[in-house]
């Protein structure tokens, strides 16, 4: 078993769904990951920034779930970075109403040492160069670096997202995301440009019409899992990274073969997470739900046909 | 091996995608079904109606196949139906710039005595009094009645159409006339609420983002393979339906396990579809192409995960 590294915002999110709304509860790229992630039993470390205004429960649940929140930096007068959003009534856009920085804005990340040789590397929605920053602080290269971004780096740091692109092995983007940094509107060839760009690996994912997972020609597909309604969607695609590198890291095998598992594993994760606002789903899922919807994700995509 | 009754337009095309334009081609909903159909070496008919503009080799090319072509009945001073259209940049959408109904207008079908008892119907895309016309014409009820309809229909003949409905047993729709039919956004409720209305099988057709297969309480996907090119993707939804159909004539299995692998067949035929303008691709398909793809296929979906 491999330690997860983490970094990524932690952060208050306000969210308005046609569902109902919610006051400023616990968001951030990096509580979803670490949450989904600690269902496979691994042990993990979150490097981020919060404000003197973050309850301590919050990061006492994730400790609870052997998450390690030493590198979580409190400055003292400073306010937790927030985020207020509106979903449409199709779930699939949405509104951005308020955006406070606060402290994530002089985010300047320290890897502590017992995590400066880890085998996998989650890099969550930053700046480019605060992504880039974690990884040169580790003493032995990550035998897996994983970046998420978003559209909003393409275009305000593109020469800085190549760089730390230059340097990870599984890049997470969604279609859109990968159309503009790409230039093909194809996802064929937009993975083999963003291939050379360095990444092996290209996962882009489609939100409720699943995920594509590149490698050298190579190409495999996880739907997303049918559901009656989804609730809200914020944290999905953080939901979907923390369980593609918690699985890796539990099973030490980074093989394509693998790798689509921890797609699978990845979206089954997700399918929850948009059932309940915020990471409440997340915080009280059971391995008995878990395993259940696995089984669903196989009677959804596997079948027989015999090949001549 | 079942016989396969197919009733649906036969037409001039008239395409523009950003690749190129064609004039007046092969088009309408019966010749792409009974091509794709035609991949497993089925007898089929085709219903439906032309001028004495159309081309006696079109009819040649379809026998050769096959396919009974003497329900096509031929107006003299008719003219054929015509449709001329324009794809958009990122070809999930377009515009109908020209309609001529022409001798569509007066059609009124009727079923050769050879094949009023046939086991499986393909009611394509047409008036619903049209398709009903016809499953009221069969001396004994199809085992399987399979309708393909769209908006236009719930737009302007709603009543009729749900008539139809009520007597089919697959229906084939896509993802928005799905939510239009059913009121329901989350497809998953959409797919039950159109199921009380008659058909035991749902299928709704996503486009690139694949396809669903709902049958009590039971749901299976079937992904669009990615292709590097879109080249046209007229007539995508009539192979998937000639695909399916002519899958299930062949091998006479109508239970849920053979039609996942009938929709898995129905998505490999219409990969091949798009990739030529009309029906071009699929009339000179090689049957090693399409296991080669199907076996893409298989790599593309299947995986390998323990339940425990």
């Amino acid at each position: 078993m491999s330690k997860l590294l983490i970094v990524g915002s932690v952060a208050f999110d306000a969210i308005e769904t046609p569902f109902g709304k919610t006051d400023k509860i616990l968001g951030g790229a990096a509580p979803y990951i670490a949450l989904s992630a600690s269902q496979f039993d691994i042990e993990s470390a979150i490097i981020s920034i919060i404000g003197d205004d973050f309850p301590e429960e919050y990061l006492e649940m994730l400790r609870s779930r052997n998450v390690d929140t030493s590198a979580i930096e409190r400055v003292e007068g400073g306010k937790t970075f927030f985020w207020r959003g509106k979903y449409h009534n199709d779930m699939n856009s949405r509104d951005t109403l308020e955006t406070q920085l606060n402290v994530l804005g002089d985010f300047n990340p320290i890897v502590p040492d017992a995590y400066k040789n880890v085998d996998i590397v989650m890099l969550g929605n930053l700046h480019p160069l605060v992504q880039l920053g974690v990884l040169e602080q580790m003493t032995t290269k990550p035998k897996l670096a994983v970046l998420d971004t978003m559209n909003f780096w393409m275009d305000n740091a593109l020469e800085d997202l190549k760089k730390v692109i230059a340097h990870v092995d599984v890049i997470t983007i969604n279609d859109e995301e990968a159309r503009q940094l790409s230039g093909e509107y194809s996802l064929v060839k937009a993975a083999r440009v963003i291939e050379d760009m360095g990444p092996a690996y290209i996962v882009i994912k489609k939100g409720e019409h699943g995920a594509f997972l590149f490698h050298k020609g190579q190409v495999f597909f996880a739907p997303a899992l049918p559901l009656e309604e989804v609730f809200d969607p914020t944290g999905a695609g953080d939901t979907f990274a923390g369980g593609f590198t918690g699985y890796l890291a539990k099973t030490e095998d980074l093989s394509f073969e693998n790798m689509k598992k921890a797609i699978i594993h990845a979206s089954n994760l997700a399918s929850f997470s948009v059932e309940k606002f915020g990471t409440e789903r997340m915080q009280h899922l059971e391995k008995e739900e878990v395993q259940k919807r696995l089984y669903q994700f196989k009677e959804l995509t596997q079948f027989e046909i015999e090949l001549s």
